[in-house]
């Protein structure tokens, strides 16, 4: 079976964990997908360059300045040498952009209620490339930016394009992070949680902001036929007994 | 045949002058190849990032922080930018650093005479890949960065990467930019260039630093099995009467 596993800014800006992570996910076998998101590292560049990062709920204000700074880092920094570090352990990896081979197509998001700007959610996905790139082999390497068909790149959130990417392969999916799993009150790991606990969670205010958003791509790619969605420490991708399963049911 | 067609940091610099190329690139027939420069939008980057370009007989030093920049601008943005740009004019374009599927491999300059820094000159052509995307219709669009297979990005001449790709793909090779081709003492352009002349213009001072170096790319293609090398602007690329054919003899 498919996996996509997904990476976040924090394992891409340690260089240390990074390098970790490249050597677990190269030795992983089968056909895989890498997703990596960026946001630390352009964050920093804008800042350098004197733009305010502007978000609402954890997401990017897009406009046109952030946009190609944002597919900067993302498309081309952060994929290409993620790329060529899986190139360099034997890995036969592609970096693509949504745009690359029309292979994952977006809907510019709506500006009402909130303009996020060049901002779009998936589509559509070219499932028949990324089997002719399994057939010889190849590991795709996708980051968060996406186009509309019509030649506008579009700013995309990096676990949607996992849980989208995953839903159309039928793909198992791995949310690595910095923490161990999706954490009770005492802060211990909890091993499986399926959509009744995480509501109950979410009822009694014991899942913070960024994991709700997190939860609620996991469980619309389960309710979308994804097998299986495990949230873990980037540190721990070889270690299967680590993390939060996640299931409906 | 196939048709190598490189464009220069100019051209991409005016939204103007790349859309009208792209809508003749796009309709080109025949499997096709786009190597595009960026320089001048990495300038301005650099620029506004207070990072001075270091520049060495018009070749960059490229240290770390200036990669960082190159990397994205080029395979970031303006690689993404133009890919978007062609599957919106229903060319099926793929953009490609060399790490991407290993099908740019450089081998890092020597330090001596002069130091350039994370900067590599072409070795290896992974010519299996480009004809794999041909067969499906796919046009793989290269960026002027690669990788060493050790992990390494690599800032590398355009121009070069063009000869390079033409030379071990047996293709025809269009160098596109602002100038409507190799021009003579009067400001005309010479429709017809072979190496001897080249060789007796070079003598007689009548060509400049930059085209000089153009034409020994040109004249290293041909000597590499290119059957045919043209030097246009990139408004020209649709007739074929325009421009400066260079051939050995």
């Amino acid at each position: 079976m498919t996996t996509v596993v997904k990476i976040g800014g924090n394992v891409i800006d340690s260089a240390k964990a990074l390098e970790r992570f490249l050597d677990d996910f190269a030795r992983m076998e089968g056909p895989k997908i890498l997703v990596h998101g960026g946001g630390a590292v352009a964050n920093k560049m804008l800042e350098d360059l004197g733009i305010e990062p502007n978000m609402i709920d954890g997401r990017r204000v897009t406009d046109e300045d952030t946009l190609r700074i944002v597919a900067g880092v993302y498309a081309g920094w952060v994929n290409k040498k993620i790329v060529a570090g899986l190139q360099a352990r034997g890995c036969n990896a592609l970096g693509l952009s949504g745009a690359d081979g029309d292979v994952l197509r977006s809907r510019r998001r709506s500006p009402q209620p909130i303009d996020y700007g060049f901002v779009g959610d998936p589509e559509m996905v070219g499932t028949w490339f990324l089997d002719a790139l399994f057939e010889r082999g190849m590991t795709p390497v996708f980051c968060a930016i996406t186009h509309d068909g019509q030649g506008a790149l579009l700013n995309t959130n990096a676990d949607t394009v996992a849980s989208a990417v995953a839903i159309a392969m039928g793909a198992r999916l791995i949310y690595c992070f910095e923490k161990d799993g999706v954490l009770n009150g005492d802060g211990a790991v909890i091993p499986r949680l399926n959509e009744a606990k995480f509501e109950d969670m979410r009822t009694r205010g014991e899942v913070f902001a960024g994991m709700i958003a997190k939860l609620e791509n996991v469980f619309k790619a389960l309710h979308g036929g994804v097998p299986e969605v495990i949230i873990k420490n980037s540190e721990d991708l070889s270690r299967p007994e680590k993390g939060t399963v996640c299931t409906i049911c």
